[in-house]
């Protein structure tokens, strides 16, 4: 199921992108980012949700491209942001191109999501529902990437701060995809309420996770184990640490570590390995793996509620293949 | 009537900006850039053409504050793109704060934008159909961005080309602007056909007479006279000219002016005279008023098909205005 809908959603993202082509200037970068693949989780929870829905996901295939483009133009806009050079193996889209053209790149893609996503709510009982929660995705990933960025001259920031980040930064769209799924259904309010229950959470034991895998690091993506750590990234982990070093009984090599990671927003790589060993010793990791668990199990949870069929249990799949990645 | 409207739209517009206000790094820019105020040309066209549609203007007042939000992320964004360091007399959002800040800024003001409209939106006849306008508007503006950018680095502009650029560039979102206001009202057809025809003709005269006056400079706002002919813009009158110039008949000395602005992307200041002079003796000048006034005409042909009324009569007083500006 999972993989049959994949390939649906790139032939319609293929037949989408052949509608918007001049000028060139503006749209072969979208083109160019889009070339690159995607594992398309968006678009597939948006669709699955329609369907556990109680809906035709063929009534979804628009707004699943929408929520894809939407996704799509934060990681255009974030990479300038972030000075990426690279995404998903190629130069990034300001550095192959310009800063100009991804700015305005990204921008047209924000229409080119709406353009798509009407075409969806027009089938939907309640349109403007389907718009709403599209315009309050759109709002709390700026919220999340904006609040990301802060943090980074914070040495404050505090473990609530983080969550409610990676809530808007990472959660919020795959609560949005499902969402949308559901409204273009017209399932009701406990449909909307567990599934997307279901997806928020999903997303922050996601991203809780992401964060812990950094320390592994991925050679196959020519990643360094600790590049969080290197940038000087506020994950829930070093928070923690940070926290736990203020009890009296910390031990002065973790307390120098962590004070020296916030004194110079991040470490030099020599420092890498010490921190690994100190993030276990004091037990951070074991509780982060903990806290994911939780999340992920209360999640899980919330998509029981829903009457058993074959699209809950490919959300159940997707679920589980997003946890598992070791990489 | 005019005025009245424009204290609506700033109180609707303080009231906007109250809702949002979290993160302050976020939104902050927002609120600055909206300080320096603005002539709220949008959405007083926007609730006008509510009321010559027949509608209650006060079912128009979200959808005329989301007009000009979309309107002033265009000018964050855009600011960025041209590298401009004043916008209303004080620095550009990218100067004052920075260029990550200006991107996400602008960014979210989309977002606040279809929250506005969402709520005039549900309270039309047909919902999506004003989505849908402003999808249309913000699909059209990045395209013209994109054309008047790509434009600087081609010598080959033609005159046909120019007009579509400047029709996406700036007739599109006062098209947008009426066309929402009477989608709000419900009018009929003929009605949106007449509103928008006129504003968007309205927009391109607009446009070609600002590119002219700029030729006169404006010393109150520190603009030096022929600031575009310096930057080497391809307004209507240079791409007139290159025309004119490859006829057998053309003066030496005009050819190798014209030809030295492309060549060199733009003149010096020095130059700025006798270009001035060769546009007058060419008759660019006199050729570009009357093209001003024939579309000008035209355009009031299709207010003057919609019924006498008040709110007619003031959108023939805005467009007189925007006009007989001298600077």
């Amino acid at each position: 199921m999972l993989a049959s809908y994949t390939e649906q959603i790139d032939q319609a993202l293929t037949d989408c992108l052949a509608e918007f082509t001049t000028p060139a200037e503006l749209y072969q970068p979208v083109q160019y980012l889009f070339e690159a693949g995607g594992k398309r989780v968006r678009p597939i929870i948006c669709l699955l949700a329609c369907e556990a829905g109680g809906g035709n996901p063929a009534n979804a295939m628009s707004a699943a491209i929408a929520v894809e483009l939407l996704h799509t133009f934060t990681l255009m806009h974030d990479d300038i942001m972030d000075r990426s050079p690279m995404r998903r193996g190629r130069p990034t889209v300001h550095v192959k191109y310009n800063e100009n053209t991804a700015i305005l790149s990204g921008d047209v893609m924000i229409g080119m999501a709406m353009r798509m996503l009407e075409r969806s709510a027009e089938l939907a009982p309640q349109p403007i529902r389907v718009i709403q929660a599209f315009t309050t995705g759109l709002i709390e990933v700026c919220e999340g990437q904006s609040m990301d960025m802060t943090f980074m001259e914070r040495h404050d920031v505090t473990v609530d701060e983080y969550f409610t980040m990676i809530d808007k930064k990472t959660a919020k769209l795959l609560e949005m995809s499902a969402a949308i799924g559901v409204l273009i259904a017209g399932g009701s309010d406990a449909h909307l309420h567990h599934l997307t229950t279901f997806m928020r959470e999903i997303g922050i034991a996601f991203q809780m996770q992401d964060d812990l895998l950094d320390l592994a690091g991925s050679p196959a993506f020519g990643k360094a184990p600790g590049g969080d750590l290197l940038e000087g990234k506020r994950t829930w982990m070093v928070l923690r640490m940070r926290d736990l070093c203020q009890m009296p009984s910390a031990q002065t090599g973790h307390r120098t570590l962590i004070e020296s990671f916030f004194a110079k927003n991040g470490l030099v790589p020599d420092q890498v390995p010490a921190m690994t060993a100190a993030l276990t010793e004091i037990g951070v990791l074991a509780e982060a793996e903990q806290k994911i668990r939780s999340i992920t199990e209360e999640a899980f949870q919330h998509l029981y509620q829903l009457p058993a069929s074959p699209a809950r249990e490919a959300l159940a799949t997707l679920a589980h293949r997003l946890m598992s990645r070791t990489n």
